[in-house]
């Protein structure tokens, strides 16, 4: 097999050129097209043409979030080591994790839950719009949908994407049943690549 | 459907049950298990199950390099995040990764190449043994390879699961055909996600 010579700055065109040519007839729906293609171009999965589920405007909701300087907060040290901060940190965002923290940790244990439970309701403490981009842990989308129906919490989107076993298909389809402005992967699939991909993929669309 | 209610401490061996059984009666070589069925906890995927290649043992000399205080080197900050660092450190070791230094990214302008190449080049120069844990970047690998071939490397260990579409499959193969100590995930399939994935299977499973 011969490596093929090809300049940096074409390698994700041409990647994406690939992937189409795979998808071959397969229609995507155009709006949600940049956000399943670089989900296909992040796993070389092809399952994410069919599993992932959008509300109703949620790309202009994620977009519009980011622009007014929402913070990013993930569930995992992966998800936020891939997400794109450039954009986001000049419109005044972050990008958030607090699943190290000290205080979490401590919490956690006292209350015999995980620590992805109590990072979401620290990240439910900001007091600034948040996007959470979840990857790993179903308990994050879980402690979400509790924090939501307890009032305690208005996210300005949930990208739903733990992958796994226990619970995770669950999870998701709590999250969708909950209404809230959403990007789910359903099945078992997704992980942090999918939550930074998501991510990256709606904001490289926000014309400035 | 409903959430099952199960403690913190037990999802991931709930986790790792659920795999073994959907595996069922497909027999999995005991020497890699922890490490296949990791990648498979990781993405849910069960492609794992068969894409896997491993070298003659592979596995002691990426626990011995760790024992010894060798270096991790990574070409994304996504596997970096997801390398678990305790032990690793505890052993004099470090998880490294080049590709956001400024001088990586001078130097691959400036010749009109990857900053995966470079940061490569740069790991090439350090004074200890590396294990390098490629999650992304065919480029990466292809740049082991060459340093390799041109006398100027020589890695502890190689695991090389980049993902995607542009030189991957090539990639994977020609680090196969070098026939250095390596761990590989054959066709598109890969992520950071895998590469952190492997190199904690087989650190979890050193014993002190």
């Amino acid at each position: 097999m011969k490596i093929e010579n090809i300049k940096p700055d074409q390698i994700e065109a041409k990647s994406f050129e690939m992937i189409g040519e795979i998808l071959g007839d397969k229609k995507l729906d155009s709006r949600y097209e940049a956000v399943i293609k670089r989900c296909i171009h992040t796993s070389a999965d092809f399952e994410y043409a069919d599993s992932l589920y959008f509300t109703d405007g949620i790309i202009e909701t994620v977009q519009d979030a980011i622009r007014s300087g929402a913070y990013i907060v993930t569930d995992t040290k992966m998800a936020q080591a891939g997400i794109n901060k450039k954009r986001i940190e000049a419109y005044g965002g972050k990008v958030l994790c607090f699943i190290a923290d000290e205080d979490v940790a401590q919490e956690a244990k006292a209350r015999g839950v995980t620590r992805s439970l109590v990072s979401m309701e620290k990240a439910a403490q900001l007091d600034r719009p948040v996007i959470f981009a979840i990857g790993n842990a179903p308990t994050a989308l879980i402690s979400i949908c509790d924090l939501v129906k307890a009032g305690k919490l208005r996210p300005a989107a949930v990208i739903g994407v733990p992958v796994g076993f226990v619970n995770v298909v669950e999870s998701k389809e709590q999250i969708i049943k909950l209404g809230v402005p959403a990007i789910v992967a359903r099945g078992r699939k997704g992980g942090s690549n999918i939550a930074a991909a998501i991510v990256n993929a709606i904001q490289y669309k926000i014309e400035d």
